[in-house]
């Protein structure tokens, strides 16, 4: 099998996200480098005319794709035969969308919010900080709730689903360290286990790893 | 069959998305209206652990689902086997997938916030309400040139990746009209069309209606 090619940038967290289905199911993959000034401009804009890692090319199947959300789907479909990760039985399959689907366009946006506007926007803008601080908190709390009688999102393992939630979750103490609204992991005893759970797991210690890194590369398992 | 339930809000964008799926295949369908207030309490959350509508009920299968894009791909996987809306062919279904979630990760939420600035938050926030009016020309930009030269996103069909993007297209001139961004259709020659093309489809016209029902359903025809 030939590496997966990932665009690739590093501290952000939609193309390690990526990295956890890689090293979870031992793809091989090398990394393709973009300085934020690239991510705009024509070259990789006939990759992803979003602009916007990850996008993978795959040269085993020749297919070019980004949204890291379709990107898993992709991956999980086509090399997780075994379901070491992923249900292809009914409902579980569709399940793993449901949650993926949130994670994709009600955690990774909102938290991204809270992290513009605690850390980068050019004006202190307090309601809005309010407004994605405690957006965060009551999506960390439908997490919480939905694993209260279950350790995983969906079945007894954990998936794909669960794995998409890693790194921005990762981030909250980061994101939230500057802005109003209150942050204590404390008070989400269930979130908080299933996250431990996943932090112990190799794909994601990689993952995090692979944060401060320029380049990233495997020779994979299969 | 037996109607699918989708438990319905007028007058906001995804449950409309859903109305369109379901009206393009023909599904016979009955709406479960929710006050604002019956959202986030525990009956609906039993639904939806979110709190937020689309959600369906499929009597046919037993499954309860919520969130707009997976409902689709439920909706479309079951019941679109002659592929009026989608395609199973190789790389096509993952570029359906591809836009599908940058429809609700990269247009909804964002259209959102722009919507939530300039009409509904307590104090003008004008750098906020420029960011989001920028997201969105920057959005459509996305969509003008990826339509450039060909008639749909993906093959040579409208899909449910198209029909994805139109509730929230519609919403853009109500959106932006309070808005500090300047906004004309005009400039996005290709958006434009791919627009007319599908706000002229019978589906189209009937999720535009029901967007001021509180009741809605359909015998469907199959």
């Amino acid at each position: 099998m030939k590496p997966i090619a990932i665009y690739w940038r590093n501290a952000v967290p939609n193309p390690a996200k990526v990295v956890i289905i890689l090293e979870e199911l031992g793809l091989p993959y090398q990394s393709k480098w973009l300085e934020l000034e690239e991510l705009k401009q024509p070259a990789f804009e006939s990759v992803n005319p979003n602009g916007r890692v990850p996008a993978i090319i795959d040269p085993n199947t020749n297919i070019t794709l980004w949204e890291s959300g379709a990107i898993v789907a992709y991956l999980v479909e086509t090399y997780d035969k075994d379901e070491k990760i992923t249900y292809t039985s009914f409902p579980e399959k569709y399940l793993l969308q449901q949650w993926s689907y949130y994670q994709a366009s009600g955690q990774g946006p909102y938290f991204g919010q809270a992290a513009w506007f605690n850390k980068f926007h050019h004006e202190k803008l307090h309601s809005a900080q309010e407004r994605y601080g405690n957006e965060i908190l009551r999506v960390v709390g439908v997490l919480d709730s939905a694993l209260k009688d279950k350790e995983w999102l969906v079945g007894t393992k954990c998936t794909y689903a669960d794995l998409a939630f890693v790194m921005w979750n990762i981030n909250i103490d980061f994101v939230m360290a500057s802005g109003p609204v209150k942050w204590d992991i404390e008070a989400f005893p269930h979130f908080k286990e299933w996250m431990d759970a996943m932090k112990a797991r190799p794909s994601v210690a990689m993952a995090m790893k692979s944060l401060q890194e320029k380049e990233i590369k495997s020779e994979g398992k299969i």
